[in-house]
């Protein structure tokens, strides 16, 4: 096989098939301790031919287009249903996230909450966070809710992105 | 700016400016619970002007380019000589590694063990883990140690890598 030849999605993530491409859209964010803010997003699902999908992000600011927030992980599929999200933020968080995946002819739908958190010294306290990620057709939905700097878990982030 | 233009490297992560852009090498591994391996790799550093670096790397099997490892994350420097490293890895583990940074006139060399190594129900068990990466000129070399699986911490990865 030659290196970059495209190898068959490994069968264990056969159901993460409608996240493979890239997708671009927009969101908005709120949180008690700042103002709400909009951003364009940039999502990009690949794999290798092994039993994991990797996932990158890239958020700008919708008038400047600075960069905003970035992240990157992969996602495993352990059993049938059940899915591991490993992901690294630049912000100096590691979180490993579990939860269920339905798919198949149905709509995709990630639902995963955190199970650990760990930070870096100097990064901010995040205890918990979830997301809510569904494809359906060649769109793609994502919800964020957080408990972070002594706040209680709530909506933080949702955005609404078109295959690109 | 446009979306696309090249910002300015971050101050705080001006330290690690010989890490930027592509790398290619070959590396070999061992550990007493596995037979001897080797790999070709690829590793690539960027930025986007913010404090932080992004890492993303493969390895491919010597003879078959047959994918084998990936990992993903970001490097942080919190302060003058210290670096944090936030790295997420499709087994299943999401690693924080804090440590010094020395370079400027001098080669660059990180020095970071993990401060926390999260694993997912379905991944293997990895409990300290240990980097030294260097860069002098175009060539860029690290080793990787590691306790897992019932191990003491001993050296399971070394690589050496040129400015693709």
């Amino acid at each position: 096989m030659a290196a970059d030849a495209t190898p068959q999605l490994h069968p264990d993530v056969a159901v993460l098939a409608p996240l493979l491409g890239t997708w671009a859209g927009a969101g908005t964010g709120e949180y008690p301790t700042i103002d709400d803010f909009a951003y364009v997003e940039s999502i990009t699902f690949t794999h290798v031919g092994k039993p994991f999908v990797a996932y990158t992000q890239r958020t700008r600011h919708p008038d400047t287009s600075a960069p905003m927030h970035a992240e990157t992980g992969y996602l495993r599929v352990p059993r049938p249903g059940s899915i591991e999200i490993v992901m690294a933020q630049p912000t100096g968080l590691a979180e490993i996230y579990e939860g269920a995946v339905v798919g198949g002819d149905a709509p995709l739908v990630i639902d995963v909450r955190s199970t650990s958190i760990s930070a870096a010294t100097s990064a901010k306290e995040v205890t918990v966070t979830e997301r809510t990620i569904s494809v359906t057709g060649d769109v793609l939905q994502y919800t964020f809710r957080m408990a972070a700097v002594g706040q209680p878990l709530q909506h933080h982030l949702s955005a609404t992105l078109r295959r690109a």
